[in-house]
């Protein structure tokens, strides 16, 4: 399911990982000093940032990244590893540096979130754990802000558990709460990370009863005229009646989940300041996404529940982050030179080299990603990457707050049409040592991609 | 992260559940009986049929749905309960009965895929846990249905646990084996539910040799000759004849992960042909969705690797299914009759009444999909209700072949037309209680969506 607790997270890895750490043990190059590089090559169709999010559970996960005796035997009795590889992996840790971009930073297509390096061996196998975490917590921030933004400060209650994995909702109302989110209805979010949780009653509840009256009194007698009540099981105007008449001008909200919900906010907020309850909110939900919140801006409503869009990335449920190698060691003696790699074939480029990330900013807004080989970029601005893990020991970890802060900062340096919600281009060109790294690709503009990679000196077959 | 162990389940729960048992339980209509349906009001835009799956892991949960000591004071702290509800909370196991449709079996608009009859107060907080694994899961699984009817025959590695949550990874490599699937790279897959696992190395193996020989030598000598060679780092020709060099005519396999793959897999077979490799098989990756595979049957493909459209859901993350009261009795009296219930307004329309399902077989074709509020259906064709929970005892657990099996024989007995990958109307048409239930809504005939409820006899408010 998904309780983080003890368990150990090697084995959420593809087979691959450990075949080829069982081959480069063979032949010695598993310890060669590697660099592996996240990036994505583009953002979801349309969008003009990406938030990353994800960095806080890696970290947990990363911890408990080892091998017992049960997980040596089934890799063993697959015939994924040999004997000496599993003698290697048992005392396997960690013991390199991780930077990436700190939890809330916006990104851009190039943009190196996360940066490791190690041995080969020790890197290679964090390429799908590393992967899955930030993939589907950055895609559900990277939705989630854009939705904060169309709710224009008003509240934002998560509820999309039941419509992603049980073990994904958790960490989605996570990514959600970083980006702006208010709540979540998720209790186990409520309990492991904190956030605020809210929830109610659902139709099932005014049914089981045998009128509407009686259900809702049930309701304002357990958790008080603070409550929400639920409006739409029949007829929304007549609920609205009987809710004041039941809890009284001090009702907390009603919410709406179906119908036409600008016209029924109209109607009921006339209808509540009608009959007194002036400070009774509207809460309404029901298949929103950006683009229907935005679209109730105009109309009476104080709060936003949001589920399936959210927790399915507004119709990108991956970030598509890449985890490649991008240098490694000529040998594996430890003062060897590192060299960039790079896939040079047709498709997929990759920018070769470790890289270092600088946001230039200029008079208060970014105007350029810049993404270079060598670490002193002499550009107004702020550097991106931030140490996570050093010789092993984890540095990165702060209270999900100041993620969350952090995100509203970043949000607020990009230009104003990374707010816009219409499809666009990335919102901050991305440079590579200085020149445009991430450029349109065809006519629609809609879909940057990376220049195709030179082939690189070093490829000697 | 997501190992099943025995780890508790309970707070996989939206909040709104514990506060609608606590307010029935202050007013007794916590124990009146109940019936709730797991259904789909549609089916995602297109498609023709749907696939059950995630039974045998919601069963797994049920059994794991309990409250410690410290989620209830974790609910007590946060208000969401009172004392009352905890000390009824803490003897807490679901004593009622559970039918569904068989893992594996195909759905339609208005199949009631699970239902739970129990008192409400047991019933109604199994509500998240119980969407989040099956519209997890069903969604994985009908994607891949259609995937493996495009593959037609040839081998299927499920290959996405990257981008998806890492705990829902596992969970899609068996919802993708049922519907057809041969293979996951997912290792926790392959432990957890006995799925056979593949993978053998990618780009950053080649990049970490001195060449592209040096690499395939490498995995040669420690995985032997019927490994995969993965030949698109560099140049495909010219790593083909390398691999073959190396390797020699008996080499298991090569994998191409970009570029134009049908191009690419003839002019391989023919360079693998020439060379004597004759039963080296072509594996081919990358971005692949069912439409791509399709598009391959024509060339030399012998295996697809897929990854990011399966975990998806290939355009349709959710299965969206809702999980609703039908039925409740009249009073908390056992012996007091089931009433239909529904909600009545505008949208989200709901079939009240507990239901039974019977698929219509004519000369082998499922013609219709019969859902009635009485038991007894006479009809040619199967009953689908099979029974999982009886009286809080789990009976439906089987053994994952059967329900790989069970889709290949459901999937058979479909019109032709359901294995269209095109966008079409449901396959086989719902009926309820006589009536066509639901229907195609709109000009283009894309979405089927129910009938309208009619207001419920029931409501007295």
């Amino acid at each position: 399911m998904g309780e983080m607790s003890d368990e150990l997270t090697a084995l959420y890895t593809d087979q691959y990982e450990f075949t080829m750490l069982r081959s480069a043990l063979a032949d010695g190059t598993a310890h060669r000093r590697a660099v592996f590089e996240v990036f994505a090559r583009r953002l979801p169709d349309g969008r003009r940032y990406g938030v990353v999010a994800g960095i806080g559970r890696l970290l947990d996960a990363l911890e408990r990244f080892r091998l017992d005796d049960d997980s040596l035997a089934f890799l063993l009795d697959r015939g994924v590893i040999d004997e000496p590889t599993a003698e290697w992996l048992a005392s396997y840790r960690f013991t390199g540096d991780i930077w990436g971009y700190a939890e809330g930073e916006c990104y851009f297509p190039g943009s190196p979130i996360l940066v490791v390096e190690s041995t080969f061996a020790e890197a290679v196998l964090l390429e799908t754990l590393t992967l899955s975490i930030l993939n589907h917590d950055s895609a559900i921030a990277s939705a989630a802000s854009r939705m904060a933004t169309a709710a224009g400060g008003r509240a934002l209650i998560e509820m999309g558990s039941r419509r992603t994995h049980e073990a994904a909702a958790p960490a989605a109302a996570r990514a959600a709460y970083i980006a702006g989110f208010t709540s979540t209805s998720n209790l186990l979010a409520g309990r492991r990370y904190g956030i605020p949780t809210a929830g109610t009653s659902a139709h099932a509840f005014v049914l089981l009863h045998d009128s509407e009256r009686d259900a809702f009194r049930a309701q304002i007698e357990t958790l008080g005229r603070g409550t929400t009540l639920l409006v739409d099981t029949f007829d929304v105007r007549e609920a609205v009646r009987t809710a004041v008449e039941v809890a009284g001008p001090g009702l907390g909200a009603i919410r709406i989940d179906s119908g036409d919900l600008p016209a029924l906010a109209h109607e009921v907020r006339a209808e509540l300041d009608r009959l007194g309850a002036t400070g009774t909110q509207i809460l309404v939900s029901g298949d929103l996404n950006e683009h229907a919140i935005a679209a109730l801006a105009a109309a009476p409503v104080d709060a936003y529940g949001v589920g399936t869009a959210l927790v399915t990335g507004s119709g990108a449920p991956t970030a598509e982050l890449v985890y490649k190698l991008v240098a490694r060691s000529t040998s594996d003696d430890p003062s060897a030179p590192l060299i960039g790699v790079a896939k040079a074939s047709t498709g997929k480029p990759t920018h070769k080299g470790r890289k270092w990330a600088h946001r230039v900013i200029e008079d208060g807004v970014a105007v350029a990603e810049v993404v270079t080989t060598w670490p002193d970029i002499d550009r107004p601005g702020r550097p991106l990457l931030v140490p996570l893990v050093q010789r092993g020991d984890i540095v990165g970890r702060e209270p999900l707050e100041m993620a969350r802060e952090r995100h509203v900062r970043s949000l607020a340096e990009l230009p104003p049409a990374a707010r816009q919600l219409s499809w666009g281009e990335p919102a901050v060109p991305t440079e590579y040592n200085g020149a445009p790294a991430y450029s349109a690709d065809g006519p629609d503009g809609r879909r940057a991609t990376a220049v195709e990679a030179e082939r690189t000196d070093e490829r000697r077959t």
